[in-house]
């Protein structure tokens, strides 16, 4: 086991530091030699953990997926709450912010790179869709929002692909701005705007506080 | 003016059969070969009327620009009504759809051709972003929408990245089927699904209607 270790340490190194460059840069303007060169390793020690770029990008995936899932599970030891919501909306923007280079041009990384687009395909369209809308079914019988069960599927749709393409429309939209986190805050601000409509009395005090703690700067 | 004439058709033909072959294919996938060949004229005859590629492509983007303003524009001469909105609602799924390529890849259509994403910048920041604020007002007044002022902003932003996302939403999600006329009627429902919230009950037979109208197939 010891002997391994290095090799571990390395292997999440580079996994880590891609995704700060890519985050940075664009994943388009970065190569692997920039990746071995940042870490101050050899390009052959990065070509021992990965054969290429994409692979890298794939590990990448890999970790928004379970953070993701971990974050968005339903508490087996108790019921949903308030705080619930609360953190799942959190959880929305942080994907968005710590994973954001994803997010810069999805339909070109997805083009560059067959089993990332495999994967992300089957994690969106059966994983995630399931998971948001049992929440939401979780959240009307608590109370927290009042909508149609026949809203639920559209609402959690315009949910994700407004997490999903914001960074993009601000690119657009902005093309010689940067994104920053302040980017991610107008991002989650569009989300709530969303579900606004929706929020009871109830849930209301806990809603304006997750707006307030993403307004404009 | 008469020998003017048949250039005048075939820099038209041009447009409008590059609109066409890029709405089917990708506007990557085609080059100003294909178009020659698929109006069976020379490529230099194409070059007379067009240097590259991005010049035909800015031309559609200006008929682009021209039908939104077009059929987004304030009526001079009567009140607007429920008739109004339907037609606005319309517009954009007619668009979209119309105007499919530019919404692919949007990104990356900018980032090929800097005049088109320096001029879509403006229209949408400034003019687009106008029209639909002052139109959500004066629905609002009219009674036929209900929402708060601090509302329309974040809910316009929301409809223009929804029409603006959608078929990139759909080609991430389903990433082997072709886009069709159902994936447009698909992204105007999601659109109704942002404004349904604020729909007053003297709107809501003709918002039913517009949602029939966009039924799933």
């Amino acid at each position: 086991m010891t002997t391994s270790r290095p090799r571990i340490k390395t292997y999440d190194r580079i996994v880590e530091q891609s995704l700060a460059l890519f985050n940075e840069h664009g994943e388009r303007n970065i190569t692997t030699n920039h990746i071995a060169s940042h870490l101050g390793i050899s390009p052959g020690n990065l070509y021992y953990h990965f054969r290429n770029k994409e692979e890298i990008v794939y590990q990448i995936f890999l970790r928004y997926h379970r953070f993701i899932t971990e974050r968005l599970a339903v508490p087996q030891d108790r019921s949903m709450n308030v705080g619930d919501l609360v953190n799942y909306l959190d959880t929305a923007f942080e994907a968005m912010w710590r994973f954001r280079f994803m997010f810069y041009d999805l339909p070109g990384l997805m083009a560059r790179n067959p089993q990332l687009q495999a994967d992300y395909h089957q994690f969106v369209n059966s994983e995630l869709q399931t998971i948001l809308e049992s929440h939401f079914r979780e959240f009307i019988r608590l109370g927290l929002l009042k909508m149609e069960l026949e809203d639920i599927a559209p609402v959690s749709v315009n949910i994700w692909l407004v997490v999903k393409f914001w960074f993009a429309f601000e690119q657009t939209a902005r093309p010689k701005a940067p994104i920053t986190e302040a980017s991610g805050h107008r991002g989650v601000r569009q989300v709530l705007a969303l579900l606004k409509p929706y929020v009871t009395p109830e849930f209301l005090p806990a809603f304006n506080a997750l707006q307030h703690r993403h307004a404009a700067e």
